[in-house]
């Protein structure tokens, strides 16, 4: 049943082949002086950053930058930027990548006007900003995290083995994200495909929990079909211009708390991802796709009419003759079908995890209790062995 | 294809038994002269009244009232309601009641700072706002229009047999809106499921159009699922929550912009609907129902993929053996017995209308062209001698 909630996502998008035409009127919304963030240098490889600063310099726009930011930005990157925000008393902050520099941005855009270290004060101890937050917007250039359209921010610790992942409220959302599915296309493949593994975990996150008959369920099973099929049009040719705005928009989707709302969750498979991350600094969605099938077939007799629901109502599997466990079995083994054919790293090994990292990595994994199971310490070290 | 577009809903929703107990907080960001709005009365009889008059009270606000809003408002009422918001220099409008309420509160909140008539300026002259727009928050006990969380307002004008919806911006959406499934289990049997069969037709008018294979249409696929499951329920059991909470929460769903953005959609059977209803005053969603069948086997030849389509994932009937053709109106009497289920009205007859009508109808209704078959007039005829 849908329980009490509430729900404000006031971010605006612009989808679309030409929704960087929305960014100069959006702009001139905010003062002058503007942090430019992006990662790797992609973007000036791929004409977007020429393209974004003649918009910035058309606007009238002071701009500094912060780029480099790594995949799994890290926690002395984000002290980096901060500074950077700082000395430039910067009043708005635009995020050019993907979920990984939506994600740094939002961490700097609390960070700023806080003298308390972000890492301790956000994603060690959780808290909420209590000072002034610079607004952020985002072109989006990969979809997959859903951060364009939400308060996540996942920051890396190295040094203490952590990733941690913070949601902030509305008031940290970007104000506004540009989403031309066109600036995904120049992804390699591996990144494609992780990305969309991320999107399915999503919602099979915030499905996979509940006994409930929830409206939530039945939007997460319409937006799943949907990227099933449109990820197996992107893998065959990722050219494919709708397939790939049909994943863009359901990752926006999949990630904004719609789909949660009035259920609960799971997240644990992101909880053993995030701490495999810090260990290897793999590929998040990769991390997710390694680690989920030992995960969901270990806490299949716990939740098995959900799993066998989902068997059905997302694979299309003819419950006819199978009991409900082997329906939920046959859902799981449709779902690993579908990661083969998208190439997915589905061991920890491939990644770089050793024997030797999984105590480690069973430290680092935050405990949560939404799911159908709550898990102990052994068996999370039980499921990342089975998933080397 | 997902075409070009925007996305910006800022409606806050709360949601469930206890979402009245946000209003307070609300209320206190507007000023001191609230405009408290609602219908014939039940909200007097049922508690609700009391409890908003309480909560008013408690927030020091200066209350004036327009009550006895039809189920059709009127132009004649909505220049009422302008004349005491003027007089009132009311800061906040308060809308209680259903979809009729909250729309008519919209048309109230475009108009108090315009001088010229409202009637003829946004749904004679679909001009948009150039004014002062009064802030709007509503209090929900019908599920049903999606007027929670749109910019979408109807008004008939008797006296022209014309009934004409303006959809406006975001600016004109609710700031805020209650939905608390329980106000809804007041309403008698036959409201509660022409509201469901309005859900239904919001998702239908947006799905019937466009050959594309668009993400917008698994999400509508999805709610359809869940609306037809918890509507059966319901109809069983109108005191269900859960089912009622799940029909309440699609009905948002399946008219804030979501399920239409990148697709073009129909919208014929509520231009047909709608001059029923300025013909006849007859509940809303039964003027729906009576043409609904009709006018989906006329055009079915016209768009038989995508019936095909919606007979299989929707009404989950098997493909095997039967031409799209077959499978598409297999889909479409399945949605007869359903509707049949729900005791829905299936003939204009019983709404009041009469053969002579047919003709003036027909000229009331506006034609659309985004559907499968673009009507001419002759065929406006056609269908509605078939749902006499």
């Amino acid at each position: 049943m849908l329980g009490n909630f509430s729900y404000h996502n006031p971010t605006k998008l612009y989808f679309g082949e030409n929704a960087i035409s929305f960014l100069k009127d959006e702009l001139t919304q905010y003062g002058k002086n503007v942090l430019l963030v992006y990662g790797g240098g992609s973007v000036r490889k791929n004409g977007i950053y020429d393209e974004i600063t003649a918009i910035l310099k058309e606007c009238g726009k002071n701009v500094a930058e912060v780029s480099g930011v790594m995949p799994n930005p890290t926690a002395e990157k984000l002290r980096e930027g901060v500074k950077t925000a700082k000395a430039h008393q910067t009043d708005f902050i635009l995020a050019v990548g993907g979920g990984s520099v939506c994600d740094y941005s939002k961490a700097v855009s609390v960070s700023v006007h806080c003298d308390e270290d972000p890492w301790e004060k956000y994603y060690a101890r959780f808290e909420e900003p209590d000072c002034e937050i610079v607004p952020v917007g985002c072109v989006l250039t990969m979809a997959g995290t859903g951060s364009e359209m939400n308060g996540g921010s996942v920051i890396t610790n190295h040094e203490q083995h952590l990733k941690i992942g913070h949601v902030f409220g509305d008031n940290v959302m970007p104000k506004f994200s540009i989403l031309n599915p066109r600036y995904t296309m120049t992804l390699p493949k591996y990144q494609m495909c992780a990305g969309i593994y991320d999107i399915m975990n999503h919602i099979c996150e915030q499905y996979f929990s509940g006994e409930d008959d929830n409206t939530s369920d039945y939007i997460s099973e319409g937006l799943m079909r949907g990227l099933i099929h449109a990820s197996r049009i992107a893998v065959q040719d990722p050219q494919d211009y709708e397939a790939r705005s049909n994943i863009m928009w359901t990752a926006t989707w999949a990630l904004n708390t719609l789909v949660s709302r009035g259920k609960s969750t799971d997240w644990m498979v992101h909880m053993l991802g995030q701490a495999v991350g810090a260990y290897t600094d793999a590929t998040h969605g990769m991390t997710l796709a390694a680690v989920s099938l030992p995960y969901y077939r270990y806490i299949l007799p716990y939740g098995t009419k959900k799993f066998a629901r989902f068997a059905k109502e997302v694979w299309g599997i003819d419950p006819a003759g199978k009991t409900d466990e082997q329906l939920a079995n046959a859902g799981l083994d449709a779902m690993e079908s579908w990661m083969k054919e998208l190439g997915l790293v589905l061991n920890l090994t491939e990644l770089g995890a050793t024997p030797d990292m999984i105590e480690g990595i069973a430290d680092a994994t935050l405990i949560l209790n939404g799911g159908y199971k709550v898990l102990n310490r052994d068996e999370i070290v039980q499921i990342l062995k089975a998933s080397l």
